[in-house]
């Protein structure tokens, strides 16, 4: 997320109770997880583990709980919880705003874009021309939606990441700041679910067609013209590029790749990327041809047992 | 679908800038697509592959992109582009209009029947007696719904066919036509999405029981007194006969047939029809016993690996 | 369930046209079915299979139907089909009332708790203090829900139990009289449903937290801090203890325990109760560890089948 206007290092200091180590006159231009920063930006880490890769990163500005020397060119701020110092930023800038009604004043809707009733549209969401979102769909805040887009009842773009940092007194909540992000000639299916980025946007490319029932996690990002059936669950942070194809059922865990038209058959599960232009199937997958072959063995598990059995009785 | 009135054929030539060949006076009926057309409609032929299936199938009027003789008692459309000629005499019949309200005033609602806040009722919805359709149900235009039917909510019924052509250019959509059709008797339970048919009627039979978040794909049809359990995703143009249990997160390919009294326990993948009578599992499914043996006989790899151990150690 | 205020067994009788055999003027605290059932409650049985393991339950009243002598300090209720008055005390006590708007009267709602638009709020509903429910949000009559809970869009709380009795003339429905609570600090995603109990209560502890479209079965209780990703599918009458986690689009059978602290990857399904502590895999679920392994044997399938082949040509 961009701030709307860009901060000082010093009034996020102030905001959170942190102390700067470096050069606090410096503008601040927006808050991004380590996934998304970008120069300019402020993100955090807490975990020794992870300080050299957030010192390393993109990020001008990183929260840290180590009293340390900015590396060249960066600043820093100093607290014991950089985690909810990020929530508190967050939060300044996404406070979440009661709705005082079904359409929000601030949303801007298209030409000839049809809305149906019952459906919600949140705070400074854009909606394209020639779009038709069908009834009781909920459109939560900052979402942006192209022209041509059909959006069927009871889908839900734009809740909170399943995203939560463990401590010892239960979950603490990472708070979203995201975006979900439609694009033109996108038609999205009923009763599905898209949750908006986490810091950046969950993304769905032009053209790409969702069916019934799919859940797609905060900041995955999807290519163009896909094809992807009922009942798909695609995890956090995953990139599908281009012409991918998802049967039903499919299942995709987080933080990995699917490449340029790759085909997946019906209640695969996909722990890690796939290379594009093959055909895959499986829990976990596997080229299709492949466990095609395996099953095939597998039903000749009676025939081997038995000749082993033999081969026993022989000596 | 049948026209409000039987149609001349010439008619729908000027209207999809086609021409006739063979008799232009001839009345056509209805518009279905191939594995639902009857006598008198019209259909679709694009692909040399299915030209003979077409031209023999039971329609009287084909839009074709050939130009030959028509068979005997049949009359053709030539056309460029017959998908998009079907399409544009779909979207004549059934333009799609804004609701001018929750509930429309075309639509018909029986005695006894409660329907709760946030439901929307399309145009031309028929609902029969002693129904209660819960909060936040959307039942899309044309849906038919019998007496002493529950709807849980948040289910949505009606909307489009998950079809689509590709063409160089993206995915082109095949417009939805067809109905959904609920019999007497039947509980959906909540979170489900039910298609309409393409051309035809997605049909739920009486006294079948669905559970929470199932998807029924365009055209598929639900016999009498089944039991299918939550997460259920069955595809398009599936046949479910009588007395079938499906178990939770059960997922049905397309265009097959599962046989009276077939009981398919959870999350079995069912990649071709199914005859009646039988318990099965897996994913792909199996008989379920044969599928236990099969379950068990891997379990003793191992072992089977250890012994051609000490069989090559023996020599 | 417990009743308003206790009712004489001979009250029941006259209710439900059946006849005492035992002491009709003691009271009777509440109605649930075997698995809930509590000193005090009546319950019912209507197999023989059955019959002693009614008798001996906690229920101090069993509706029967066979004439026998009432065990010590227990009496009956004789009838020819107890499931049908059982379910005429439940629909007597639990009448289903069409709303007369779309925030019950006679709900409570607590400070700083905000209601999105589109959301239901049935009869003798709680919700604490400090929660959001978003948009389309439907919640059923007697749903209790604590303080710091977020619900987020389309999702459904108490609908009905999928809970139905085979009959010659098809399924007789069980009617549901039980409850959803949800504990302080919960966050449930969008498009989940979590039905009520037959007759006590689905519970959810304090600090878990749901990804969307998860679908909870009736009567399931769910511990403390429990992390459940997208697209689980949880069924009736499970208890899964605090601490588990539940990556995506796993199934869980009904009637079992997952224990304390156990870990599920994605897409598995548990037939049977889950010892704690421990990491699962597969459908059906195995340790973790060892089910990698299984997978790891049958990828060396097509080299121990060359292996008997080369052995068969030795000999």
């Amino acid at each position: 997320m961009k701030f709307p206007v860009p901060v000082t290092l010093s009034e996020l200091a102030r905001m959170t109770d942190s102390r700067v180590m470096g050069d606090g006159s410096a503008h601040v231009s927006g808050i991004n997880e380590i996934h998304k920063v970008e120069t300019g930006d402020i993100t955090f880490v807490d975990h020794p583990k992870y300080y050299d890769k957030a010192l390393a990163s993109a990020a001008s500005f990183i929260i840290i709980n180590r009293e340390c020397e900015p590396p060249p060119g960066k600043s820093l701020l100093f607290a014991s919880d950089p985690f909810a110092c990020y929530n508190r930023i967050v939060l300044h800038f996404r406070k979440f705003i009661p709705a005082s009604g079904n359409i929000s004043s601030t949303s801007s809707i298209g030409n000839h874009t049809v809305l149906q009733p019952g459906v919600f549209i949140g705070e400074n969401v854009t909606i394209g021309d020639h779009c038709v979102i069908h009834p009781n769909v909920t459109i939560y805040d900052h979402t942006q939606i192209g022209n041509h887009v059909i959006i069927h009842a009871g889908t839900v773009l734009g809740a909170d990441a399943f995203y939560f940092k463990r401590r010892p007194e239960g979950y603490d909540k990472m708070h979203s700041c995201g975006r979900v992000v439609i694009h033109d000639y996108v038609e999205i299916g009923a009763g599905c679910t898209i949750d908006k980025g986490v810091s950046g946007d969950t993304l769905i490319g032009k053209g790409t067609k969702l069916d019934n029932q799919i859940h797609v996690g905060h900041d995955t990002v999807i290519g163009k013209n896909c094809l992807i059936a009922g009942q798909v669950g695609i995890a956090g942070v995953v990139t599908i590029e281009d012409d991918v194809i998802l049967w039903g059922q499919v299942g995709v865990q987080k933080d990995l790749t699917i490449g340029k038209g790759a085909v997946v058959l019906g209640q695969s599960g996909i722990p890690k990327s796939l290379e594009g232009g093959k055909t895959y199937f499986g829990s976990p997958t596997q080229e299709a041809r492949e466990k095609m072959k395996e099953l095939a063995l597998i039903k000749r598990l009676p025939e081997i047992v038995e000749k082993l059995k033999k081969k026993n009785l022989g000596h």
